[in-house]
């Protein structure tokens, strides 16, 4: 099969593999829509996130929908043909943290496009059933992919325990901003506020139901928000910071954005107000209520796509939010390129 | 002050009273809607419910929405002409369920048109203004008072972990099934079943977004269902076991509907499936949510109301329902009657 | 090996089977010592649980210590003659339940001494490491293997959210009663009550730090009792609707005695106090905890042991309870009877 | 009555003041014993705590236990003579934080010895009832004083889900450590680590139950530490932060030290372990837990009290711990005063 490889910082080339073989309690599943997150792009530009280091060639994407080609012995919940999404990551199943249901803290993690893990931007993945969530046809391949996205906004949530009413304030237009944005409606929220300086994010969250809060203009401490939870998408220490402080009562903070080392805490206002902060590492047990929220119209996936690649042309797809700022989400569909004869 | 008083079963009659003052952190509000509840025909249909004994007069009515009138010492909160909602229950602040945050299970609590305390079918109540909320002008009068079934509806939601892809079913498609339905939507429910032998409320169950299960041609068992989480609105002890026999591994049961005094659990079942069962009773801190959900257009309560009687239709009003099947929830409106000079 | 099945309703002999071999992540454990259960006891007089029968011969005994003979491929985490315990069941480890961490639900469990599996009345069991857990020399043999039934209190206290300063009541102080009563304590109950009739039980939940209630002597609400947690354990359903009634607003009532198929349950009660009931079905993720306060002295397991056996002798085991009121709980160790040459 | 003003910074003084009378539904408390804590002392020494600054003469003292002088109109709860613990602080019992049950977070909270409220160095204090806790014999009035130190941890273990088998390791070995240390015990944790440089105070750590971990000697990292639940007492950036890197997955972080504006918080390790982090501001609904454990001989609250002094000598306390390393937690008595002629 053909697989797109990053071999080093900046380089990426399709190369021929084997197609896998499904063991048992396996299915093989053939990509249809992979999209790209920010985590392939910094894989691509910088050849590492934090302690995790691309010594050899990796596949990237871990944003996977398709359908089941063939089946590993004793496969008997998913058929040939089905129409599937991909939960990215395999843990143990073994350790404290998994029989937990906890899975997304396994440190044993076999997560897809994360060294030395092999992705999906190729034609084909092996995956154990567990993993492999059918989809019915009112969600699209993009859409199938993109509950993994979706996902981290789904348990953003639930972490941040948005609920029916809540007031929700994310910080960050991203991509995962956005599906934030989804989720925090879905969950029942009332009022999202989303700040970024980006105007064709702050747009399209806006579309999508928010209240867009343009922070290069007033800082957010100037708008007149005190969110119940906060999702924080920026991964900017300052502007978390700045966030926080807006926070009620008993609110949540909910620390998704990546990329600072250390935050500075505002302590007596998290000690007086009894804040609850807390992490979201990647998701558990999302996907059906992913595919629930999809499949049922309360959010649309495809509406932040904004362009499709093939394999050849993954180096594009890496670089297309570099190149233009009205970027959200691309796709890359291992089908759209000429197949080799297998 | 026009009151309409239950003087006895099925004897209503309209009586002048002098207008209450409100005492110090309390406000006075003018009535302008107040709902008819189920315990209100009970009490005029049978003079008491279950320990509750209608020995004096009383006047009946606990979902009211109004307009501030008049404010005690010290009130800062609210101003005179704020249209706002009640809440209809106070209670002593100082137990330990009041300080744990469960005022409703308040052994002291002073209920609206629970004997000995009256309600609401009458210009004017005094209110301290904890328990007086303001409402925007989205929110029209009938829905003010209203906003306490659908409190009736988010508490039960809350109490059974209602989340974005939920699956609920609701039994009994009577006003409080029916508001089930909306919280558990609003709530982020993705299938929401509603069983109920009524044509009339199934069909409006299915306008406001439930699936309509018509338990008069086929039992609940026979339909494939299988709740998360059962609301039960019946009342009906057979239905509520035949209900819980669908329910989902770790499903939740919110007993909500009033009418048994035993109910025949099926042990095993909700052992090994670990079941949680609860009951409902009123609410706590559900009016600031239930008003976002319907300031939002979220949850639409208008579309609940079937008829408005004046202070002097009361006793038509406590009626209807018997008198109409398609009756789902009828308004009394004080000032629809002729106010006397003061 | 030397193993003792049940052949049919009142019938356990020895026979030899083979060694079993354990394959990759697991190993072979070496019994010392097996608690009886009721469970165990049932099946030996009646054949069947509720929808388990023993249409097969079957290996009794669920409650086991031992120590590790031999590794699978793979296994690093134990080493050989490392004391354990031995967890009982083995679930699927994929389906939504597992991946939930509430693997105890899972429809998949293989349990011991459950139809069509067998038990550890025998010389050997082979099981996966995830189910086998290191106990320290602080931890009899005796007591490894009643760390089950400790993880059914466990288990029960998660459920019924005991914490410091409960005030709990205990039904029944047989020895799921017992380790309730050990497992309140270690949780933090400040008053814990055990109602039963059988004085030789009473006096131990006595002499373990209960208040006894000699419910031969007067009914259950005559005590002066209002406990938080109801830990219900008699499997009566008269003494358990009269136990509810006794319960504290808000309070919660866990249902682990089986026996009844349905239980009246005093709706209007459960519901004005707004109780929480729920089953309590085995157990998850408990040996951790359960070692700890073994190993810590909280819970003294050893003092439940009224009796060995060898395994020659099971059937001796398995009717003490019936010939000894003084009975609380029996061990067999397959290890007293002369071993074959292997 | 005579009450110890602090005038200004480093300025305690006798004075004389009049009895106060207690209104409907409050009790006149002659105050046994206060303990001295460290806002206190700090407030002695500083004059002002973050924004609460003292500029006008301020009663010191918090830690209240005495017995119930005089009954205000309607007070059946308790009765005179009656021996009680002092809640130190009134909450509006009307904001959205009160109704929940947090009315520790009441914006308009009335606490003892905080500006510009009042505390107990003095003879007599009124407070409403539900703050008014009965205390049976078996508690002292320096334990009933020190209920509220107690209550600290009690919150503190709440908030981090402290319970049976948890580890725990507590930062700080001061007075709030020491309690968190016997709180945690009395919630079941099986491991409690203390880290702190005094060795007087890691003595008492240990006679407690504790581990005690000397930092001077050996920084945290390097003891083998890997708690579930970190309950921060020590108020020192620092540490707090080389603290937090010892919590295991899922861990819950407490932070009760005050003293730092702002936390250098390591947000990979935060995020990927999925840690949460929270405040605890004084303490709700805590009283009764307290008193259960006190009277039940799980805490020892006197074990911690290294001296006495009357009103004359409120200086002196104030200075005790600055003067002399071993002391722990001091008591101010009023009536070891000689009292005027009332």
């Amino acid at each position: 099969m053909r697989v797109s490889v990053l071999r080093g910082v900046g380089e990426v080339a399709v190369e021929e593999r084997p197609i896998p073989q499904p063991g048992r309690g396996e299915v093989l599943v053939r990509i249809g829509s992979v999209g790209v997150c920010g985590s392939d792009v910094h894989y691509y530009e910088h050849g590492r996130i934090g302690p995790h280091v691309v010594d050899s060639p990796l596949i990237l994407g871990h944003e996977a929908g398709g359908e089941v080609e063939a089946l590993g012995l004793g496969v008997t919940s998913l058929a040939s043909g089905q129409r599937v999404a991909v939960e990215p990551g395999v843990p143990c199943g073994n350790c404290p943290q998994c029989l937990a249901g906890r899975y997304n803290l396994c440190p044993d993690m076999r997560f897809f496009a994360t060294p030395p893990y092999d992705g999906a931007f190729c034609e084909f993945v092996v995956m154990p059933t567990a993993f492999v969530h059918a989809v019915p046809d009112t969600v699209s391949d993009d859409a199938a992919g993109l509950l993994e996205p979706l996902s981290v906004g789904i348990w953003a949530c639930r972490r941040g325990q948005v609920s029916a009413g809540s007031r929700v304030l994310i910080t960050g237009a991203g991509p995962i901003g956005l599906v934030g944005v989804q989720s925090a409606l879905a969950f029942g929220a009332t009022e999202v506020w989303v700040s970024d300086v980006n105007p064709h994010r702050l747009e399209l969250a806006r579309q999508l139901g928010a209240i867009a809060l343009d922070v290069s203009k007033r800082p957010i401490a100037e708008w007149d928000v005190e969110p119940d939870v906060l999702l924080e998408c920026s991964g900017n220490a300052q502007a978390t910071r700045e966030a926080i402080l807006t926070v009620a009562r008993a609110g949540r903070v909910v620390l998704i954005g990546m990329g600072s080392n250390e935050l500075p805490l505002p302590l007596p206002y998290v000690q007086n107000r009894e804040l609850v902060l807390t992490g979201a590492f990647r998701y558990a047990n999302t996907w059906p209520t992913a595919i629930a929220l999809v499949a049922s119209g309360r959010v649309d996936l495809d509406a932040l796509v904004t362009g499709h690649y093939g394999l050849d042309d993954a180096e594009k797809a890496l670089t297309a939010a570099r190149r233009d700022p009205t970027t959200v989400k691309v796709i890359v569909r291992p089908g759209l390129v000429p197949r080799l004869d297998r």
